[in-house]
């Protein structure tokens, strides 16, 4: 049989292939079996093995390849488990469908798109109307840039992957399968426990361990907190620019969006008065987003008097608050609350980097009992081998430690950035921020804000990536202003950065 | 002064208690600063040190402990980071304020916990509302027992975990910053690959890859689902019984819920045809929850049929359908589905461990876009490393492995349970539900439900742990039904513990 001796030769490569250029590996069989159970499948897939086709014998083909007979059965069983073959007793083993037919069979499986719309929940719906800004929130499909002034990451992800990786290898060592069990859904007590000194120690945090909830991001601890407060309607007061994840949130809520503007001292309160109703005030206190702005001691007692006056609750969200350049810091929302209206939120993507998905809220004790419960059916638990690697770096001091020298790296780049736009662009620009986080403001005043799109070109020509601030405004700015994002480049990144922004610039006006 | 020296004694017991007891570590004295911190930290929270004390100056203190100034001017900054001290030139530093005091200020924040009743959304009062149920149905506050037949575990936790953190580690040895970067909230492209791979081969799931979404685990399935389709007043069926997770997400969406009885097959679709619409339809049909039944092939295709006739969309919670001991695989729902109507959800819990949060939804392409957004805002992404060792461990072939293990240990654990039940209790009883996963249902015929709570006590004096599947009734059975969970419990176990079942129920009559 023509098809046999071909599928036999393509196996005796593989297993050739195998022994020449894979290292073999301890355990049993595993690809081998594998390479086997592939190319078989590989072959049936795609009809060179049509229907009907019976395989050589197990034994057959053992014997032909010079591997045990178990190698072959089992892969012989995966394709069996997947629906490909079949075993007729004393008859031999079938191929009976492919998955090209059945795939074939059902059309293509766009064509009911469009009649989906009509099921969607109000909230789904919403979320599609506003989901350009979505998905160009985050863009994860463009192709990378050298110098790209990206916001979002850490101050330094080599430092702590490798930082990370060792605290989860000697955690997982020390792991016992009864610290696994009966995990509580506000995380795991170590971890709150130690959150909450290092909370009162470096943020000015007063709390119980009991009021701190572990989530997966600050995202999360938004979200719950649009679920936990917020019907269709309600007014919620935002910054105006704000952070993009709370229009996603705020777009699911239904809620009635109040714009509050922001000047160099954070959140202008007085505008606020006229509002009789909200809700849920949204605020970045230590390092306005995007404008970097801190807000001032007197706003806060103004905001807080403000929220306590009308019982809306603030969220305040401390993105970067541990990496403050210059100037003291202010106490945060929660400590100068004594309403118990502030729901604090903070997360380790900054600190860390932001795939490590580990948030926290700080609860008021009137809302932490309901809050829990909304994490609980959200998606339950945190993963508790990653809450107690948190803990240790916490307990140890070195997340202290870790934080001193991200923010004294960070503190020169930032003087780097700021050397090289007052060199380089000197007063074509303001720049803005500065004082704290991974992030500055780049104001241009002459230039109008639709023409972005040209100068993201010149400059990608140039490979330098830059992102505009547009998308965190509900109202577009007259002008153009950009995030220009400096934790993941080197100061001679920067510099040159700078510098290719400059020609691209000059080249459009 | 008199506290002056009190605290230096204590300080100085703190380091010969150090030097004495804890081995040194290499980490730059970080646990000994953290000594001297703590102590002083301590004594001026519980007021020992009031308000305006002036501390020994931290040359005199590092003098007295023997230790660097450096170690003691650290606790010092640290103590002034968290606004317990302040230094004031010239003059040292004093004791400022006292979290007791800054606590004790607002009262008891318990005070203010019934006014923050009319801020919550409407959802949150109906989360508020079934509360009771939330709060038991994963009693993690419950002392151990050494006979628990708790349920909601996988195989075998402690192979799990091995072969978990054996995976993790290799894979943080070879994690790069890069791999880190632009993380897709669908989850990372190499484990929707192995999944789409490993879904089709092992559950028969038709699926492109683009069609995964990697989630928190299933809970976060079931949510995604809800807040995607179901507004309030919106009918959407459910088995009953079911799992408790659903009316929590249920009761957060408002859903009007019709419950569909379930019988020996699973079930019960002649009942929906009088369902004229329903969103939604969240059914387990490998292994119902938590009676057991297997849903036949003529029922998946009636059900089918019915969603399909009504534009709803069928969640298959496909929780433990990996571990089958007797009869043949049926395909699942989403194979035999022509319309894309169908969501497939599974998860790693069952697999590794609970706490290991890794799970993952099938979603048919018309939905799937919007899935993965409301996936972005209610908490973006996971996290990345763990991604990519269970991506790893799917390619290897480990998990097929691994799967096949834990089914061999739990067939033997299923057969153990069988034989004790029908051993001690024979015909007082009927076991349902054995022919998959890691419980059973026992049906007690002649013990009316009410005296659960009787036969509990009587079962926890011989340090037996039982679970009722009260909690999974929207209407209470006239007769005890429990859920005898048995993946953690050795077959020695299961036999002494069925014992000792019997003896309790001997008891109570």
């Amino acid at each position: 049989m023509d098809w046999l001796e071909k599928k036999l030769q393509y196996l005796e490569f593989l297993w050739y292939q195998y022994h020449m250029k894979i290292p073999v590996k301890n355990e049993r069989g595993g690809p081998l079996n594998r390479q086997i159970y592939e190319g078989l499948r590989n072959d049936i897939v795609k009809g060179i093995l049509p229907a009907g086709t019976r395989l050589l014998p197990s034994r057959a083909l053992a014997e032909e390849l010079g591997v045990s007979r178990n190698t072959v059965l089992f892969a012989y069983e995966q394709l069996a488990a997947e629906g490909l073959v079949e075993t007729r007793t004393g008859a031999g083993t079938f191929v009976v469908q492919t998955l090209a037919a059945v795939r074939s069979e059902r059309g293509s499986p766009r064509e009911g798109a469009d009649g989906m719309a009509e099921h969607l929940s109000a909230a789904a719906q919403r979320i599609v109307q506003t989901s350009a800004s979505v998905t160009t929130e985050w863009d994860w499909r463009s192709a990378p840039v050298r110098y790209d002034f990206r916001h979002g990451e850490g101050g330094d992800e080599r430092l702590s992957l490798r930082v990370w990786t060792r605290l989860l290898a000697r955690r997982a060592r020390s792991l016992s399968t009864d610290t696994l069990a009966h995990p509580s859904p506000a995380g795991a007590p170590a971890l709150r426990e130690e959150l909450a000194n290092y909370l009162a120690r470096s943020r000015g945090v007063v709390c119980h361990p009991e009021q701190i909830v572990v989530t997966h991001g600050s995202q999360q601890v938004i979200d719950i907190c649009m679920r936990l407060l917020v019907d269709p309607g309600d007014p919620v007061v935002v910054e105006e620019p704000h952070y993009r994840g709370y229009s996603m949130c705020l777009a699911a809520s239904g809620a009635k969006v109040l714009r509050a503007p922001v000047d160099e001292q954070g959140i202008m309160v007085n505008v606020l008065k006229d509002v009789s109703r909200a809700k849920i005030a949204c605020v970045t206190p230590s390092h306005q987003f995007p404008t970097g702005a801190v807000l001032s001691l007197a706003r806060r007692m103004e905001l807080l008097n403000w929220a306590s006056q009308r019982g809306a609750v603030i969220l305040e969200d401390d993105y970067d608050g541990e990496f403050r350049y210059a100037g003291r810091p202010i106490q945060c929302l929660q400590s100068l609350d004594h309403s118990g209206l502030v729901i604090y939120a903070g997360s380790a993507s900054k600190m860390m980097f932001p795939s490590l998905r580990i948030g926290w809220a700080v609860v008021p004790e009137s809302l932490v009992e309901t809050f829990r419960q909304l994490r609980f059916l959200t998606d339950r638990i945190s993963a508790t081998l990653e809450q107690l690697a948190f803990a240790d770096f916490i307990r140890e001091g070195a997340l202290d430690r870790h934080i001193r020298r991200i923010r004294k790296r960070q503190r020169r780049r930032r003087d780097a950035l700021v050397e090289a736009v007052h060199r380089e662009l000197g007063s074509r620009v303001e720049l803005l921020g500065t004082s704290a986080g991974f992030h500055a403001l780049l104001r241009l005043p002459d230039l109008a804000s639709d023409r972005f799109p040209l100068l993201r070109e010149a400059c990608k020509q140039r490979n330098v990536g830059i992102h505009s601030a547009l998308r965190h405004y509900d109202k577009a700015p007259a002008h153009m202003e950009l995030v220009l994002g400096y934790a993941s480049l080197s100061e001679e990144n920067i510099n040159a950065g700078i510098g290719r922004f400059r020609e691209a610039l000059d080249t459009i006006g």
